[in-house]
């Protein structure tokens, strides 16, 4: 158990896009958010996984929508409280603790607001270890765990508690409904014992983006390599290194769809690189072969800064490097492969984990 | 307060094709799903409104979607007790009676089902005198009374609570949830009190639908014309008298919209009369010009039977005339009109009574 203060949010908030694989959100607004909630109603109690008791009661928060239009449409803040509010009233119990859906991008920031301002404790886990674009892309899903009820709320005062049969269907309706509220809505759901987080939380995430978020900032003040620096703390690879020479964007059905180009340099001069993406960072395809692929983590780092990029962030002329990051081992069973791998989003492939095929030349 | 036996639901069916003007999906799936639950179940009790008691809670059910796919998409019949009585345990009070929030087509019989299984009694009136397509569009909305909590669900299982700022959202997210399962959804909404209820409500409408369904039965067996004892027995006007030569129909974002074009005959020779239709009809265009528009009634009998046509069941070559019916009152107020007026629904132009064109040719 330890405390944020909002120089622990900036360091989860940077680090937290590194692990959004160029989606979640882009967490600026969601560390603006939980920094002015901090601020008002004092730090945050960080629990680790093993701190959490057997039968408390834990809901995670978070925004949903194209992160195209969240940098855009600011919350006020109190629609996350009320559709958290609404589903404990739902529930007729009381919620112990609050935790992040996604430890990428901007939701691993945004359950800082309502663990502050519900003074509860934020839990240091989540349920992908990255970002995901569709709703029932969370661990708990493999672990039976019902993401309904679910309670959504827009910043106009409009709300909805679903019941589905399967998390699926919560994604198909809680989709279009985000669509109707404007493209983005506040989240709460799988609400989860403490026995079951146990199972199938993915530990120690949001630690891991502070470190990541404090190595990118120590390693800029050194004036040190931050992009190695980078690929230490996460044990990934470097995949390619570029500028970016076009960038296709385009909101679909509620979806940040889209897809970059990049050409190498120094050991990549002459190779092509194209990412194609929804919300998050899909697949990376090298001179026409796809070399890394969902659920391993693919993210954009600017060469010079380290400073991770976030999909709508992408621009013509960057100096970018590219990593593949292993995912969470829960992804790497049939069961995660068939939630969240390649065959999901329409590529015809089987996922090769990328240690395989770049493990050699780290 | 009086029994309504699987008799009385064949010709309260039938007149509410009447009042459906051609939408409110065809009663033929409702009346089946009501006599079964009252041969189950026993009668049904219908209450008129001067019956209710002030404090009771009256909750209208109903089938929400596009009446093409509902008749081919037949309910189980729990789907409907099942939102129902979600809504009454979100409410957290037991709701005393159910009614029809239209008169017209299918939902007029829905609610049969509701008070049946759950020997409730069913208020004789609705919030519309009639048919329309958008939810928002009952007297309730005019009288401030909120179409949430709404309460929705599917034949697979989903469910959903909305709760909105205004009813013109509910009908927004309701619509794309509807569409989502599948085109067509149950649904409890408009949760009222007695005391409410007996300033909205258009009175005695399920009466009346069942006093049209007899007089065409009636008329029917003694083979008399029976177009003109619907024309008498609901106020109506005599707008056309032709065959159907086109029918155009489309599903479009969860509606049935579409056109019909009449040829006509005796009188109406070498005249032509195209109907526009979403779900119900909303104008009779005689020639060119609007002759009658929503919020008056406009209902298309088989020549020959008397028998209502739905808007779906409109074939090439069909004997037809047209009736204009005087709406209820509520709807002909400037709000009434800004509701469920010919400008809502894209027509530029007042709307005038159907008396004031036709009450001389009666």
């Amino acid at each position: 158990m330890r405390l944020l203060y909002p120089e622990n949010v900036e360091d989860i908030a940077l680090g937290a896009a590194v692990l959004g694989t160029g989606g979640g959100g882009d967490p600026y607004i969601g560390k603006l958010m939980g920094i002015q909630a901090i601020r008002e109603y004092g730090p945050v109690t960080l629990i680790s996984l093993e701190e959490v008791k057997d039968d408390d009661l834990i809901v995670p928060s978070a925004m949903m929508g194209a992160p195209t239009v969240i940098v855009e449409k600011l919350p006020k803040g109190d629609e996350i409280i009320k559709a958290f509010k609404s589903l404990e009233s739902y529930l007729g119990r009381e919620i112990t603790a609050t935790m992040s859906a996604e430890a990428g991008g901007l939701n691993s920031v945004t359950p800082l607001t309502v663990a502050a301002r519900l003074r509860i404790p934020l839990v240091d886990g989540d349920g992908m270890g990255r970002a995901f674009p569709e709703l029932q892309m969370v661990t708990a899903t493999l672990y039976g765990i019902s993401a309904t009820p679910f309670s959504m709320g827009d910043e106009k005062g409009n709300s909805a508690i679903l019941n589905t049969i399967n998390n699926r269907w919560t994604e198909t309706f809680s989709r279009t409904i985000t669509i109707d509220m404007g493209c983005t809505a506040m989240i709460a759901c799988y609400s989860t014992t403490g026995r079951e987080l146990k199972e199938w939380a993915v530990p120690n995430t949001i630690s891991l983006a502070e470190k990541i978020g404090r190595t990118i900032r120590e390693a800029q003040a050194a004036k040190r390599e931050v992009v190695e620096a980078v690929r230490e703390v996460v044990g990934g690879f470097q995949i390619f290194k570029g500028k970016i020479v076009d960038v296709v964007r385009r909101t679909v059905a509620g979806f940040a769809r889209g897809e970059a180009t990049f050409e190498g340099v120094d050991d990549y001069a002459s190779q092509t690189l194209k990412l194609h993406f929804q919300n998050e960072n899909l697949v990376a395809i090298l001179d026409g072969e796809i070399v890394v692929s969902v659920p391993d983590l693919i993210t954009v780092l600017d060469t010079e800064t380290g400073q991770p990029i976030t999909t709508e962030s992408l621009r013509y002329g960057f100096r970018v490097t590219v990593l593949g990051i292993p995912c969470a081992p829960q992804w790497r069973t049939p069961e995660g492969l068939a939630l969240v791998g390649p065959r999901y989003f329409g590529y015809e492939i089987d996922w090769v984990p990328v240690e395989e095929r770049y493990g050699s030349k780290r």
